[in-house]
Formats: C-alpha cells, sequence, structure tokens
C-alpha cells in the first residue's frame, strides 16, 4: 500500500481519551506501516495555519512512561466552533499545501459535520472517530469520553448524595446535555438519582414536588437527588418573566427556584452545576479501549483506502460506517420508550411527564 | 399477573454490582408490582436451610441512604462451589417448601448450570443474571462486575508502571483468568502493558524475552509490563520439574523465573499478583447501570412467566436469552483473531504465538 | 468511674469523617468503659425536640460491614444554623431531662461556640471535636473533613487543567472559605495552580492578568487555573455597581468577568463554581484516622471527667486544649507570611498582593 | 549568595510525591535564584558515570501541562542499593568533576545514610529530603510517600473487606514494613481492620484466633480482616521447620497457615500479598504539598549555606534538623504504648500481645 503521510486532529469540546486514539493512531501507523505522521493543533485553525507536529513512538515519553493512554484532555490542542466555513478555502488550499494522503478527524457531531464538508469540498481523505461526552453521535453505542463523563457525575451525585442527606437537603444537579439526556439518564441511574430531567421527555415541576413529597411521607427521607441535563425542558409553557430567568441563572437554579416557590413550607434545596469537570480527568479502563480499538481501525481504513467512513462500536465490535450516513442520523436523542427510560422508572425514578 | 412470592440469591465468586441487581430487584418487584421479596442467603446453602431474609424497599437504608447501589461484594453472602449435586433432592424440596413462584439466580457459568439443573429437576421457575469478573458468559456482551474489575486492573498497571520506570524493572503482574483472557486482555490495552499472556494463545519465553530486549534497544526502555492470567500457557510442554514448579509458585512467579533465567545478564524483575482486590472495590458507573438493567428485566420475565432464560447485554439492549442455550457455549473464550487482540499487536503488545 | 450515659452529636456543614468519629466512640464507650450512648438527630433540633437514637456497637451493620468508618455526611444528621441561642432554656431543659453525664459535640467554631455557651447556661459536661473543611479552628492543626476537602479539590484541578489545556482557557475555580483560605491554599499549590486568591491576603486583577500574560509571553502557555476562595477580596475597593454584581454572580464568576475585561484582546476564560461536592465524598485514610484517634480521645476525657475542653491535633499527637481557648482564637486565618504562602510563591504562583 | 549549580537525586525505593519534589526544588532554584539544577539519574550509580540531565521550568511540559506534581515514581530513576560504598572514591571524584556546589538528596534511612557517610568523605555539601513509604525516618512526622501509601492500602483493605463479608472469610492482608509497622498501623485503623500485627509488638496465633472466634460469637460476624507487615513476629519462637516455611511462603501465608491449623474446624482463610501497588499512584494532596514546601526548604538552605541538614515536618511546620541526629535515631520504630496504638486497641483491634 505504499508509504502514507496521514494527519490527526482533535476538534469540538475535549474528553478523557482523545490522547489514548492519538497514541494507537501513531503506534499503528509507525509500527504496522511506517508512515509519517503528523498532528495538526487546534483543528481547522492549526490546518488554516499550516501547523503541524511530527508525532513518532514515545515522541511525548517521561522516564519511559508514554503519558498519553491515562492523560485527559488532547495534547495537540482543540477549540470548541470558529469561522471555520468561512475560510473554508484557505483550509482546503493548507490540507492540499501540507501533502496528506488522508486525515483522521476525532470529533462530535459538529465537529465531524464541518470536517465532512470540508473534505467534500477540498477533495480529502478523511476518516472520523466518535468522540462526544453526551454520546450523540448516531450509529455507534458509544462515542470516546462517555464513559469517563458518566463514571464522573456518579462519583459527584453519590459525594453530593452524603451531604444532602445530612442536612435533609434536596439538591438540584446540573449536567451537560443541551440536545439530548444519555449522560444524565445514565449517570441518574447509576448514582441513585431520584429525579431524572432530559431534553427529550418533559418534566413537570408539580410532578417533581409530589415525587419529592411522596419520598418525605412514605419512606421518611427528606433528601432528594435530582438530575437536570442542560437542555431539560417542562410541559407547560412558562411565562416569559421566567424564560428570562432561566436564561440568566441557568436550568439548575431555575428548577430549585420553581420547587422552592411550589412547596409552601420552607424545604432546603440547593443547586449544584458540574461544569467542567464533567469533561476532565483520568479516562476510564472503557474509554481507553475503546479508544485504542477505534485508532488502530481507523488506521486500518488509511490503509484500505476506505474512506469518508467513521469508526463505530456495535455489539462489541469496531465496524466502519459511512460518514455520511451518520451525520443525517445525528444528534442522536435519548427515546423516550427505551429500555434505560423504563429501567430508570422502574428503580422508582421520576423521568418526566407521567410517573 | 396476581402476587407472587420470589427469590433471589448470588453464586460464585463476588463482584461488584451484585448488590445493585439485588436494588433493582426489590424496587422493581415492590414498586411496580408488589410482589413479595426474599433473599436467599449463601446461594443453595442457604436454599437447603430454608433460610429466607425478607427485601423492601429502603430495607438496608442507612440515614436514608441506600447503600446497595454503590457497595461492592454482595449482601445476601455467597459461596463458590459446594456438595451442591449431591445435596439435591434435599434442596428442591426447600425450593418448594418456601413457596416461591419464581428464582432469580445471580451467577458465572458454574453456577448457573447446577441452578439450572436444579431447577429442571426440581420443576422450578428460574431467570439467571450473568456476574462474573471473567466475562466468560457466552450470548452476553458483558456479565456484572467485568468492568468494575477491568478498571481496577488497570488503575493497578498504572501503578505498577511509574514504579517499575522508577527502578528499571520487568514487572510480571499475574491477574484472574483460568481458562479466559479477557480481563488480562482489556486490562492490559487500557493499562499499557507491553505483554498480555492468555490462556487462548499460548506464549513463548523466548518471544517475550525477545520483546523487553527489543524495548531497550529500540527505545532505550529498560522497564516492562507483563500481564499474565492465571491460565496462560507455553506454547511449548516444559520438563515436569518446571511444572511442578509452577503449581507451586503460581504462574507470574514461574514466568519471572523463566524470564530471568533466559536472560545472560543480570536483570531486575518482580512478580506481583493482584489477588482478590480484583473483586472488590465500588462498582463503576457501567456495571451499576447494567446491574439496574438486568435486575429490572428479570422481574419483567417472571411478570411475562418466561421462565429458563438469562438475560444479557447485546448492542445496548437487554434481551432475554435462553439459558440451556447460553451454558452450551459457556465458557466463552478470547478468540484469537478477535479484533482486540488485533488491536493490542497494533500497539506493539505481545499478545502470545507469532510478534 | 462508673457507669455514664452521654450523647453525641453533629452540627454545622457536613463533611466527611463524621460518622467515623460516631464509630469510634461507641466502639470505646461500649467496648471499654460499658457506657450507654445516645445520638442526638439534628444538633441542637434534636435536644430540643429529645430526640435520641441509641447507638451500639454494629447497630449500623450491613450483611457485617461497618459502614461508618467510610461513609461520607452524618448518620445523626445535622444543621447549619438555627433560632438555638433564642431557645436556650428550652434546650437546657431537654438535655437534663435526657439524664446525659456529658455530651461529645462534633463541630466546626460556630456550633462550637454555641454549644459551649449553652453547656455554661445549662452546667452541661461537655468535650468537643472539631470538624472543618476550612481548617480554621484554633489550636488544632487539622480539623476533620479539611484533608479529605484538600484532596476532592485537589482532583477537580487536575480534571480542569486538561481540559483548560485543551482549549487554551483560562479557569478561574471558585472553592469553599469565606474568611480563611486554608483550602484553597492547601488545594491550590497541590493541585498546580497558577494563582490562588484567599480573604487573607487581597488581590489585584492588574497583576493576576500579568501574571496570565506572562505564562504566554515566558513559557508560552496559553491556559491558567485560578483557584479563588469565596472570601477572596480585591487590593482597592470596587465601585459600588461592581459590588452589587458580586453579591449577584458569586466572586469566580466576578472574577472572571474582571479578567475578561482587562484584556484588550479576547481570551477564552470560564468560571467553575466546585460547590457542595467539596463536602461529600469517602472520607481519605488521614481523616479516618483522625476521626478515630479523636472519638477515642473524647471517650477518655469523659472517663476522667475533664470537661469543656476539645480534643486537637499537634505535632502528631493528640491533646486536649480548652474549649474557651480554642474559641477566644477562632476562626483561625491563614497567616499571610507563613511557610506555606511562602511555598506557593516559590513555584511560580501568584498568592495576592505583592508578586 | 551568587549563582550556584546545584544536583538533585533520588534514591532507594520509590514513591509518589518524588516528582512534585523535583518540580519544587527546580521551580524555587530557578525563579527565585536563578541557579543552574542537574538531575543526577539512578542515584549514586548516575553519580559515578557523570551523568546529569539538565533540569529546567516546564522541561517535562506536555501541551503546556507539568506533569511532574501528580506523576508517581521518579523522572530521574532510582536504585535500591548497590555497591556504593566499595565505589566510594570514584563516587566522591565524580561528585567534584561535576562541579557541584550541593547536592539535593532525597530518600529514606538507608540512602540517607550512605549519602551522608559519602559527602563527609568528599567533602560535599548536601540536604536531604525524607522520603519513604514506611515512615520510619526519624525527626519528621512524615516522609514523603506515606500519606499516598497509607491511602493505597486502606482503599485495598475496603475492596477486600467486601469480597472478605460475601464470603465468610478470614482474609490475610500482607503490607510493607520489615522493621517498623507505621503503614500496617495507620492503614489498618483506617482500613478497619481486624488484627494488625506489626514488627514492634509481637503477635500470638491463639490471640487473633481467639479474636476471631469472639467476632463470630458476640457479633455473628464470620468474617475477619487481619492486617500484617512483612515484619511481623510471634511472641514465641516457632519450631525451625516453620521459620523455613516462613521464608518461603511469606508472613502472609505463613500466618494464614498457621491460623487454619489452629481451628480444629474449616475457616475460609486467604493471603493477599499487596506487593508493589503500595509504591505506586498519583501522589494524594499531602504529599504533593510537603514535597512542594520540601523542596522549597531544601532550596533556601542551599541558599543559607545551611547544608548536612535534613528538612523535617514538625507541627504543621518545615524545620532543618542535623543529618547526623536524623540518622542517630532511625529507623523509628512505632511506640508499642503510642497514642494510636491505644487507638487501635480502643475500636476493639487486636495489635498484638494482650487484647
Amino acid at each position: 500500500m505504499g508509504q502514507k503521510r496521514i494527519g490527526i486532529l482533535t476538534s469540538g469540546g475535549d474528553c478523557p481519551g482523545l490522547n489514548a486514539v492519538i497514541r494507537a493512531v501513531v503506534s499503528h501507523a509507525r509500527l504496522t506501516y511506517n508512515w509519517e505522521v503528523l498532528g495538526i493543533p487546534y483543528a481547522t485553525q492549526g490546518l488554516l495555519e499550516r501547523q503541524t507536529i511530527p508525532l513518532d513512538l514515545h515522541c511525548f515519553d517521561l522516564g519511559g512512561i508514554d503519558p498519553l493512554l491515562s492523560m485527559g484532555g488532547t495534547i495537540l490542542g482543540t477549540i470548541n466552533k470558529g469561522d471555520t466555513l468561512a475560510r473554508a478555502t484557505a483550509i482546503v488550499a493548507s490540507y492540499h499545501a501540507l501533502a496528506l494522503n488522508a486525515l483522521i478527524a476525532i470529533g462530535g457531531d459538529g465537529s465531524l459535520a464541518i470536517l465532512h464538508r470540508l473534505a467534500r469540498l477540498g477533495n480529502w481523505n478523511i476518516v472520523a472517530i466518535p468522540k462526544t461526552i453526551d454520546n450523540d453521535v448516531a450509529l455507534t453505542e458509544r462515542a470516546i469520553g462517555f464513559d469517563t463523563a458518566v463514571n464522573t457525575i456518579t462519583d459527584a451525585l453519590n459525594r453530593l448524595t452524603f451531604t444532602a442527606a445530612s442536612h435533609d437537603r434536596v439538591m438540584v444537579v446540573e449536567v451537560m446535555g443541551r440536545t439530548s439526556g444519555h449522560l444524565a439518564l445514565h449517570a441518574g441511574i447509576a448514582g441513585g438519582a431520584d429525579c431524572i430531567l432530559i431534553p427529550e421527555i418533559s418534566y413537570s415541576i408539580a410532578k417533581i414536588c409530589k415525587h419529592i413529597q411522596d419520598l418525605r411521607d412514605r419512606v421518611h427521607r427528606r433528601f432528594a437527588i435530582i438530575v437536570v441535563a442542560k437542555g431539560a425542558k417542562p410541559a407547560t409553557e412558562t411565562p416569559s418573566c421566567d424564560a428570562a430567568s432561566l436564561k440568566d441563572c441557568g436550568i439548575g437554579q431555575y428548577i430549585t427556584t420553581q420547587i422552592s416557590r411550589y412547596f409552601t413550607e420552607h424545604i432546603d434545596i440547593r443547586a449544584s452545576v458540574l461544569g467542567h469537570i464533567q469533561r476532565g480527568g483520568i479516562p476510564s479502563a472503557a474509554d481507553r479501549l475503546m479508544a485504542t480499538a477505534f485508532g488502530k481501525a481507523a488506521v486500518d481504513l488509511i490503509a484500505q483506502e476506505r474512506y469518508d467512513r467513521m469508526v463505530a462500536w456495535q455489539n462489541g465490535q469496531v465496524i466502519p460506517v459511512p460518514l455520511q450516513e451518520v451525520l443525517s442520523h445525528c444528534p442522536l436523542f435519548v427515546n423516550p420508550q427505551s429500555y434505560l427510560v423504563e429501567t430508570a422508572r422502574a428503580v422508582g425514578v421520576y423521568v418526566g411527564n407521567f410517573t
């Protein structure tokens, strides 16, 4: 198959496991195929500026230890968004100036869509690897970073449960998920939440409050844990003044205020916004394993010159799927009738709408 | 479907996530169906002695916190094996004396085989839930406890890597896996091992040593991490004296000695046996989630009176599979041509046989 | 010394290690002295209502495991504050109605001051155990909960560093500490922060920004981690409109806005409020050990009828100190000339005032 | 004080926190004093071979992140022992050939004694920093690595407790500590062990077995956790055949066999040797903080030309103590009448001799 020069970049929000992908790509491309591998820093920004970082086996070693497998974030840097399409012509020119045979792009659905468009425009060879703590990339069971983020949030919920229980407090925990609620749903079940509010299933403040009251009446439990995805939505429209308040204070604080107002007696209720810690941390074993498998698969696709594909995890296997097909199904929402939603309800969690 | 009395027991080696299954079964059976749930302590031993522990919502609560979701081990106790079949008649009589409508059995392939046989013999209704850190139960991608054990071993490998690197030391790490190497393979890749030796692919001491020497020559790395499953086997028969020695000292120490003898110069090499810590710990988010989903599914199968089935994780879904079919495929070995074996080799790991 | 009936309560904000104290008190009082131990739920609220929870060895056991040593929060519940002094007469009457010989109070400086006053008023026998994640109780090197909270924040800083570095982002991390900065200072050094802003040393936005700029110019590092205690204060008075804004949005967001305005070019800067997760979690080994030692010491003080004392950790030993003396020195601030402040500066951290 | 060239080396067994010391030394020496800093790899071996690694701010940076603060092991490498004194003349010559003004040595009591002797012999300027997971260096409350190791063992004990409880099993856990039992004592208390056997207090198999039996009779607990330091010794001499067996199998397995033989009925009892994982891992916040404070203090001592001293942690402060005086008190044993031994007994732990 001959000598190749391939590029690799990370795009969109960072997450744990990106460096493990980079390590696997470099290992396989160098050891098996003896290709040249160039890291492109800061996604399309680096491409535009024609910056490259030559990557080789052990090039980041520390005293013999390769830190990439267990290191969070991305050694290549990333950007969340930019005026990429406005500068499409210049970026396309840069790609060709770098004389790359193919580009491995690690990103979420937004980044992959842009890169897919650029690749078509510029006649590039692209292979995509899905990453996103939101897990909303279609046609793959999991994307890189999701398992670690679920563990991080689950751990945070356990911490908050101890303090909530000690103070008879209702704790509203805001987690990531603007359009999809996979993260809130998985971590909420694993962390033993009492209510899980996600964008896909509208919630009712009255029903949340009834659930809290039931816990008090039925099992004499005076605390509760409510997990709220950023994009959770109420079943009925709220007056415009409330909408303004939601925008200002965030969904966690907004729901906290709504619940607080609903109860006639005083209840101790607090909001906690988990924020950026959800993206950080040492990748879990499952994320490292999948990152390594994805990195290997992406390199093999290039060797086979099967481009415009995304590597996907399906039924315990890594398989290639057409990138176009993936993007046409993204973002992947939680199915309100899915098994996990039913599972949450089976263990007594309020997941919106009916209880 | 009417009122039922169901039993639940845990059998075989313990692992993290068993209590999360028990919690989900009790929640769903009580909240959704209002059935009576009896815990059977110490598997068939408790059954034989007709001991039961009535289980209800919140019956283990600590200051309002339900500890079962995050607690390792099994609150019901378990036994590894016993003279169960010899006492089959008495056990069968006990089951009927307890007037159970169905029994949920959480176990590995060995335990499930015995319980399946007893159930047939005694005309029981049984629903099985797979658990085993070995992950060798067929027809399910994962069994409860495996993800946590992989994380535990991966963490241990990271710890050992720091100390090995500081001392230019070869570290031979013995992990569980008498007949199947899933645990060693997953954790070895995630933990960045240099060699992974599993029962399914025979190893060669000469090739391990060549790999260690290559690391020294090629990248000036003087440490190495070798993960060895308990049941790993050499490609060629060793003389009987060595076999005796293997039996006495364990595979980790045995390979350590073999490697040490192979090198003409002195090398710093040590064995580390991870042992029982591999079974312990707080269950990972994925294990808690799957435990909850399995518990719910098992209860629903009883509601539908679909017995002699095991709940399985396939392609991100929980589905029931005939228990008989599962057992006929157990234990599930690592396929030497599998994607993960190839992945390990792609990142430069020696996994036995050819390099 | 005869048979005694002793009470134990936890007061103020919860933290990890409280249950380990309760366990040690019960163990030693029951095993060594055979006294009766009554838990008083929700601090003075439970006392007022004359509620008690009889405590005995293993009374919270789960399948033989005593969960108290490793369980966060407090099994007895707690209250942050109340109209305790307004109801002093009733509380005093309750204490005597319960026929207690002595009361072990676990609290921070605020709670201990109130209980000390009540004890004097009511002629009680009190022994105090210091707990607070702020570590601002005088005459003891450490209070229960501090070591765990420092580890929690350090871990969060590590997570945030990965994501900040990947995005070239300045991250402003708000941590607890309204009047004292021990938590921010310890965790900031351990977590590798670039700036640590504490109540005891006023900060300058100009100098923070110069520090950020220096990192960019000198070592080409474009991210930075700024740890801010809740009570951090600027060196110069800000206009009243800003003070209003500070009150509304919190110190983290306030400083984020100030820094953002200071730079003429756009910088990527975000605030992250760690919030209640700082109180939660499994207690560290050091907190469990100190909790056990403190619990034992408190019981021995009662046996010796040496009351009105607090157990303290000094120079690796547990010693009793007069409670009155402790309270007259509380809260304990960070000394701006202390060794740790100098240590932070030695490794290049901006800790306020001069750099 | 003028320009200096200083060396730094790590000696003896590795532990978490060594890299944090190196980072602090380099930061302070470069930022505050602008000295040249040379790392000496592999302790006296590197010195003998006149190898040096120039160290500067950020010289190990990964994408802007300084990994040294949180990285276990030692980037400089270390040796456990060697024929150092036999080659003293050559080592002394090397030191002078490198034109160092002073050497910072991070080591345990064994390494520091050798380096102290070499320094006297060679007329070196030496400043010592204590590290050892055994915590047996005199005149300092803690040495680097101890807090992390205690947390690691405590976590392992928690894991083993779950599995022991599930199987009604006695678990004998062998931990480090050939001559001193600080590690076993601290972790044993924090991890809730039932028996703690240390070199300083001889144990009796009969009393251990009585303790196990008491747990069964008194609280119906059929599992037990026994922590054994490597150097634990029985109160009475065992026959020579047993001594041979002890040497072969290790103290953990030896005690396991002894207990097993003592009971007339069968008990489920297993040994677990924690081994090298005790040295590894990410340093705890306390170890990172102390490492940073020690590194800063060592550099300041050189600036003040106060040599032949060790930095020590006493009463929450870092102070210099004469190295000669430290060594004359090493190793520091557990005082059998100490507060912690009494604390363990107060919560019902058998710590040897009388119960």
